[in-house]
């Protein structure tokens, strides 16, 4: 208490001496007239979009302010800036009308060429390295990865589409936009296309809209009407985009809790989530660049994949990166065995010995043509221990990683184990899969399969990276897989007892 | 921080100026005779209590001062007070001999008629038309509509009785009162009844104190001594009774958190909950009315369901209502096929063509009496739309509110998809259930069927709803409702494998 | 507002007050001379470690001043310190150079003998009573109660033993360390070991460090180099070693949240937890002794089973302790039935008449020889109603206690239950298990029956102590326990289905 009282006793003396000396030397915040337009009428219709818009440091900085900073501490990444926004605030109209030719979802608004979806061209105006880096993201990618893989759309109507029961029988429907778009495309981006016009009764008389599909929708990939991919607003929310809701850990949740992805939950379970729950408030999340040990106590998802890292005597411990695969070796999740980081963003192109759009072929052996070698595996591993030096010694992080290798291996191996099974299923005609011709992922057995690898095996190797022990254990993970084998295999005896042929 | 600075300097100068002018206007609270006696020995005892009173509004605020506000900021909704409760502030007499004549638990306790269990009843006195909402609320039936319908109770024992193992056989046994408690009345409401009177030694010598069964409790549904419904506590905890604990989404999820009614964990892991969670600490959680955009920046489970909301300019943007149903449409938990919302607040009347208190038939099809029309429905789908367009836009909204519409055609097919295999089951004696006169609920195919509508689909369903798409797919949502099938149907394949007749 | 704006202008006043008077009296921290000399390189080498000290009390208070303090709040609990350490901050050097003989992990490093890893040997310098307490609480003896108890290393090979399957059938290896390390060990603690010495090349020159098997590890039990037993920083984590991290329930959510030992799971569904997670901002964490109902409204886990909690009078409501079992009467979790607790910290000595080594017969017979009886019950129930005294009435405490009471009966004849379906299975050949001298743990029945009680007894149990109904019921809790029986039934009956011989 005596240090806060310290700090609080200087602080008001500090503030008392400014307001005698040269007065609030901030300088005003201009708003561009096309901005202030947007906002005579917006103030009163949705008036909380401009209430949050109020809270950025877009409605606060202008651009040439911005600029100033030495550039350690910059938050624009653009060299120079066009002029026409350098010396106004980031209003409405700046990021609503620019690009208009581009934006096939621009329309005519009172006199303005306006578009709803804004996209990272139109950030990239001011963000040009990170719009360059997300580009080269797997994430920018996550709609083409999943939407032009056949084997991931197999698995999607597998889950999507409704089942009917009839004489004893299952049929499938292949699943609906709606549904997809609210349930896989809602993370990994829908494509959002102007598909007709519709005129509506506003409160400012009839008015003309786009039509959009796949709207609404803010996935990482999504695919936008200017034919750019990606949304900066998944991470940065509109419309306060503020850093420190990027830099929590929330933000990353809301695709990456899952079972087929729970990063959150072992971060939540581990130390350094604790460590986050418990001491959070009293750390800076705004400040650039993030100072490890004196803004924050323990790392967030941002902190390791993607922030600019230095310590209290402002060295870089790290550079901020959006191209999260900089910091990431090793593939742990999504697919069926871990296996080296793809090579390219662009997954879909990917394709194994049997032809299935896989980076590994089913007995686990990666397809190493279209993954990064060694060599990348130990520039991008170092780039990761950087981070964890930041706090641990050589020995701690070293020992870390050698056991997230080891458990790369055992889950793999227990992978195995459940493909040899649901191989043995196909082959007896208990299911009926690849040989056949037929969906891998629809029956029972499929479906056990892929919880082998997608939630279990998967959550292991979470909890062995970020060290959340609980979750990797019985939350949902080696015992769950291990139980599967033998469930499996219980599966396979009943399915064959007494049958001589079968489907 | 040059902003925050502003503000702070000008607080400071303000501060200032009011310690010179006026001196602090509060009027001082008084508490009454009765409540000060109280206190003389409370203390004490059990005195956490009181320092938490201490921290609420009732020990500061006299309800003649609550009064004064003008109607949009006020806190009690009766247009009079009576004389003797308007000039002090609401103590511990006040509430705990208030109305004693009605409370079957009201006791001499030191000179005063003293009950234990405050009820809205007790509450409506300053706060009439809460209490009036509330009792229209199918939350305050939540006893009545759990405990007087057959299929429920059935559900319950199912769950909640012994199972023995003798002979290669199930025996059930009902559940017991203390279980059920514990379990479903702990959120549905227990019947709290005086069943004695207790003599204890106190420090104060022997006393006496009536026997409470079904003490404690504080669920939605109570059903009181005093003859009352429900417990304002179950939200307003005591007995700080802060708005801001009701107003967060911690406090809904007690009772909505669990795989039958997941608000809370798809309002998680939804941009909404992510907003939250990341920002609530900025936010004011006390403001009446609460200003959308200003004291915060997303919305809680009260921001949509139940809080007074205006925009910055003061317009109201919805009225407050403790009768949830106000703002819903549709019933998408707990029963087996989503539905419009009941028309009367008492669904134990409610009963289908086979005679099943149950809202629907077993083919999904709506018992159309005892429900709201589509009238209503747009009423109230409207309502809650008001909350959404405070943020978003038109077509924002109406897509959103497509695709749930859609998810509630999906779901309600796959769970007849699952009642089809079920039946098949009754029909071949695989299980046993209607048609046998038998539980529908204890045998394992039965539960799978139940899981398919109590967790799958209802998640689905909050998932779409919410935006919480993470949790709708793999958390508990469409991976399990596809499974469910397949497991289903091998069950009963494997059930009816190498035997003619069955039970 | 008007409160807040009253305390903030006493605040100012008194701060102006105070630094007209006597100045800042807080006695400057002076830093050992050892400890500069780590500073010297380490506030450039991991330098968050530091930064992070830094805000430590270890950081700021000497051991001297801590112990002038009156004895209610006091965090020291040596009656008489070593001279060398009494004056001056507790900083590196203090903790990683004490008790160099003692430590077999200790080597020679820029002139001093330090040691990695710090031990409760050493913390106990200052915090005897603490050390002491420990060492009798069963946490310190969780990697030999693990380690040391055959049954219990059955389980783990079977969860973290790789599974092979060749020609229809499955093989197991046993778990290998480092799987056992980041899982089942990370809590229990692991067994830290010296194996020889490594060269490394640092940006001081070529440096020597001792090589540490079983390393990282904060396990509870964790068997250190000095031959101590635990981790202080399991829960008070390096390196700011905060109260008030402590005491928020996070920390012990790290161990305590998965299906096996959900507290933490269910106190957040509690309304303890939930007024928690409302209201924790505004409480206060770092007080000592810690006044309820003033810094806190709701108690988090230390509340309860560990910390000294007063009232606003500085009446003491319970005394401190670091010996967990003082409040705990029963044993809810980890075991096949619940039963009185341990009478020694050490479980692998226990056996029951099968010989194994485990508290209960399989029957659910208690091995009473090893237990607590009655009297000692009562007392450790006692303790803890103290703590429910505090908030709650008499007749609150005590049905609620009935209440658990009765679930521990109810949930142990639900495993009685589904032991008899596993004995039957065992009997009639459909598993091998007990009566063949083979895992009890590996097959599917086996597994069934583990999480009977393992996942759903213990979570009902947990549930039922706390308060937190929705994980008890759908959660994790008797729906699952319910329907385990039935599936256990079903399962059976498939394997034996069409077949007269087995395994």
């Amino acid at each position: 208490m005596g240090e806060k009282r310290n700090k609080f006793m200087a602080l008001i003396f500090i503030l008392v001496f400014m307001s005698f000396s040269s007065g609030w030397s901030q300088i005003a915040a201009t708003i561009s007239e096309d901005s202030e337009s947007c906002l005579s009428c917006h103030s009163t219709f949705n008036s909380a979009i401009i209430s949050d818009w109020e809270k950025s440091l877009h409605s606060k900085v202008m651009p040439v302010e911005a600029l100033k900073k030495e550039i350690l501490k910059r938050r624009v990444s653009a060299q120079k800036l066009p002029e026409e926004i350098s010396s106004i605030v980031v209003g409405c109209a700046e990021c609503h009308t620019m690009n208009p030719e581009k934006h096939k979802d621009s329309f005519e608004h009172n006199g303005f060429k306006v578009h709803t979806v804004v996209t990272p061209e139109d950030c990239g105006i001011c963000h040009p390295e990170e719009k360059e880096e997300y580009g080269q993201n797997l994430m920018s990618y996550a709609y083409i990865n999943l939407n032009d893989n056949p084997v991931y759309r197999d698995l999607i109507n597998s889950i999507n589409g409704i089942q009917t029961f009839d004489e004893g029988k299952i049929f499938f429907k292949t699943a609906d936009d709606k549904t997809n778009s609210e349930s896989c495309y809602y993370c990994h981006g829908t494509e959002v296309r102007v598909v007709g016009l519709n005129t509506r009764e506003t409160p400012l008389g009839e008015m003309e809209f786009p039509v959009l599909a796949g709207w609404p929708n803010q996935g990482v990939g999504r695919m936008n009407p200017d034919g750019s991919m990606g949304s900066c607003s998944s991470c940065h929310t509109r419309h306060s985009f503020s850093i420190e809701m990027a830099r929590k850990s929330y933000t990353c949740s809301e695709c990456h809790k899952g079972p087929d992805v729970p990063a959150y939950k072992v971060y939540e379970v581990s130390k350094h989530g604790n460590i986050f729950s418990a001491m959070n408030e009293e750390w800076d999340f705004t400040s650039v660049p993030w100072i490890a040990g004196v803004n924050f106590t323990s790392p967030t998802c941002a902190t390791c994949h993607s922030s600019l890292i230095a310590d209290k005597n402002d060295e870089v411990i790290i550079e901020r990166t959006h191209r999260m695969n900089d910091r990431l070796w090793w593939r742990i999740f999504g697919l069926v065995y871990a296996h080296p980081h793809p090579a390219s963003a662009n997954t879909s192109i990917i394709k194994n010995k049997s032809g299935l759009n896989l980076p590994t072929e089913l007995s686990g052996e990666p397809v190493a043509e279209y993954l990064i070698n060694e060599k990348e595996q130990s520039v991008r591993r170092e780039n990761m221990q950087k981070v964890c030096l930041g706090c641990h010694s050589v020995q701690w992080v070293e020992n870390q990683f050698l056991r997230l290798e080891n458990t790369i291996q055992t889950t793999n191996e227990m992978t195995l184990t459940a493909t040899k099974i649901l191989v043995t299923a196909w082959d007896k005609g208990a299911a009926s899969g690849l040989p056949h011709n037929s969906s891998i992922f629809d029956e029972a057995i499929e479906k056990k399969w892929v919880e082998q690898w997608l939630f279990y095996a998967n959550s292991v190797r979470f909890a062995s990276a970020m060290a959340g022990a609980d979750y990797g254990v019985f939350a949902n993970g080696r015992w769950y897989m291990s139980r599967n084998i033998q469930e499996m295999k219980d599966w396979l005896e009943f399915k064959l007892k007494g049958q001589s042929k079968k489907k």
